[in-house]
């Protein structure tokens, strides 16, 4: 049995098939369904889990890349909710852009990862390095 | 969108398909793996989620019935864990028998949803009215 | 068992699928086949179920959003019957377009739940929040 | 399109495939799910559709046999309900056996039709000639 | 087991599926194949079953609607096959075109029934109401 | 396109698996239906095709082997239908036996093709050299 | 137990789906791989069993049509191998084209019989009447 | 592409799959057909390939191990015909054993190559060193 | 993209699913297959890669447990190779068996990794804890 | 047991299936992921195995064609590295372009074969005669 890490074997599969420039979605529990873009839903209840214990999961083993996410994030939330995603992405170069020119990634990405998270706008787009 | 409840496509058809005397496993991240049974797997790390998330998100919306766990469960855990489970199962009859015997309920369940909880012998088995 | 709320588990888990922006079609017995969509076929025979109960099933747990209907839907209909699926539809703001434009938008739905309802025009397409 | 009886595709092709001697299940919202049997769920939320419907949608166009019903429907259930039942098996040989006879049967069955039937034992087994 | 009509499970789901503007295409064994339309293939060796078979099967249970038949139907056939064949159409509208005009309808179908029929030209797509 | 013989595709590879020692049964309409063997479903309605139709299309290119039919068959039929089955058998050892023992040999069959056939225990068991 | 004719299920199957207008390839052993065309591959090592082996399999039995072969076959083989196959295609009108040419057609094919065959350009299309 | 041995994908497939004490069927044209075993049908017509074919692609890259074959082979083949299956077999040592035992070990076996050979009891076993 | 670790998705699933008292196979090239055991096939040619490339890919994050060999490893290899596989297996419990006995443990594994490793008896199945 | 060679099903199969003027890639770990692109994933952490192991398995019985990598690959490497993978491609015609247009020919590949490699931009593409 592992010892560390996720523990989880689609999320872990997902992870191994994330390389150069492919980009992979961590959703919020309301964020549209895409039917056509592999999906892993880990949401068990509004609040359960959260975007940031995933990127918690994932990025301490990620090499760089960048961080998309709406512009609209930062107009619906406070301070620290800002500071918390930004901590979460430990560096990552953040890029904000509107909505909608984020969901048109999303078409391109090789998987996406639900969570039940409810902070408002609160998808983040990895973009392997 | 619905607005309450568990939010997760496959837990709910599961819930659906769990009726008179069927068993319904909720396990925590080391519990062995059974090929042979429809699993939910939503562990991301270690301690997420937790059984008793799972327990608090099912049984609001669950009609009496039983509650099997390992005897071993009393013995590797102190009084506020017990206490929590008790509390989370929601005044559910509860019984402690061996994880052997426990573990004889597996291959007749509906399903089995793994969490990543580290409880020791943290494994409820829920049988429906 | 669950105690209330749809049993069905493909509509539940259909339910868990439709969110921000997407759309449900909910038709009546002789709506046009869409292979291409994902089909819970509930009927039986003409007049089993209805679609005002499959939105008695699903509005009580929605969230806002619009419902569409086709402006023949009203010429076909006496007022008890438009009042009826008005009142079903608890206060979502309903648009009527013409039956082509309805149809345009199946395309790009989520899931298209089937009735037996025979009601002329007796289609409604759900878009969520 | 037909013009009447049956519009359901899942439930036409089971029944065709019920010949001699093959039995089907015409379940109620609560009966045990048999993960090995062939499903048709048309259930939506307790009540709709009723296991009465189901007879009445099949039996016109069955060829004698005979129904079996758990001995625990005449016990719980009173006088009007009972004749309901007897009049929608439309002359049908019944038999009443104990609730475990008759779930002995069921891994025997071509397929199971699940309603939202809330009787008490509302469950019906039909064995075709 | 069912008293009468249509006794082929395929086919009964098929028809079930076949709704407003749907259209069901019943060719002769040489039509061509197209493996991107659902095909119920009846044949056995040529001339075994008829379109007409197919048709008399269908039609009786069958609300309204236009068939379409090439052209050259009536070039190739004598008047004592045309006049089976509009018979067998039960007073449908049938509109005759050209024969590549008729195969351009045929990507757009529900599906298609393969009978073993020599009649030159003896394919008949079914247009429902 | 192929010139003569079975022109039905599934029909085809069925019989290219029948080898020596395997068997096949052709089914009349009411034979009980077997999940777990490979069946082609010929049947439009009762009558269509007979089983006769199958044995004339499959015999002229069959090598020897045996034929078996329930002695059932030989008192519920006239000397004109008994007379044709054995035509249609074309020389092949006939053999009668019980029912029961008849259905017993269908498990091991390597396919099933079903017919619309009414005739009494019209179902033939072939059994390759 | 079939006495005469071809023997391998696939390739029957595929022929009885081989109907007017639609066209078959038999291609030798080094024919590029088209993944989106059903393949039956007889091949065994180079050599093993060669086009002329199909196609004396299949065109006894074959109605009219043509056959495509590339111009460059002419180029590359003696009169020998030349009159080999046009003996093969047994009347057939046979066409050549530029094997650019002969390469567009097939993804227009049902299918695809691959052979062990070396002839340079030894790959027939067969065009069904 | 390559240069030599086997060319077929499938057959390649299985070979990498055939390992210590592991069993491979070469069967002739009229062997029994085992649903249950992976199966390789190589065959066109009567006679194309042979059993010897394949073992002549198959031995060369082929480590030690045992053959079995039909006691039956010697009594219906001359001894031409015995001398080309044991030149065929390269060495390896061959066990004839009754007919019945041979096909007591099909279940075991990993895979079955099938040709076209007519070839009285032509069928051998290969087991892996 | 992740850093370090195991990048292939088939085995980080697998490794996932391997929890208390599961047991997993690390095979050499000629351990015989297994198909109903789910397989990650990672071997290129005999020698790449080697089991105990793969021992170190996994145990640094696997929590204790014992090891399985055959008995026969130590007889078949000398001091260094045995040597090699002690320190691969970082100080689990070691335990050598009869080649039979280890065998006997395959069908209870939840997956077996075949590597081309040509090690004599170079198997280890892991028992977790 | 094959004897020498490619023992990986998988990869066997793959390479039955490049033909004329079909590609195939090698990629090392970090190259994007394909989705629609038939992958064997051979890795199993960073380094292990090469693509110069898999050239060293394919190219032995591989026919002439072509090799492409990108222009980067020279730039980011020194002259061993260069001279390992000119050695490698065993008097292949090897062309570089840019990494944008070698990324260009991946989506009409046949197959992919992932490696553990971490050479800078050591993807190979070879294209057979």
């Amino acid at each position: 049995m592992i010892i560390q890490g996720i523990v989880n074997p689609h999320v872990q599969s997902l992870l191994c098939r994330v390389r150069h420039t492919n980009t992979l979605v961590i959703a919020d529990a309301a964020f549209p369904f895409w039917p056509q873009i592999e999906t892993v839903d880990l949401s068990l209840v509004r609040g359960i889990p959260t975007v940031i214990q995933v990127l918690d999961a994932i990025l301490p083993n990620w090499k760089g890349g960048e961080a998309f996410m709406a512009e609209e994030f930062t107009a619906h939330n406070d301070r620290t909710q800002q500071a918390a995603f930004k901590r979460a992405c430990r560096g990552l170069k953040m890029t904000f852009e509107s909505h909608l020119e984020f969901k048109n990634r999303v078409p391109h990405a090789i998987g996406l990862i639900r969570t039940g998270d409810t902070t408002a706008y609160g998808n983040v787009i990895l973009v392997s390095v």
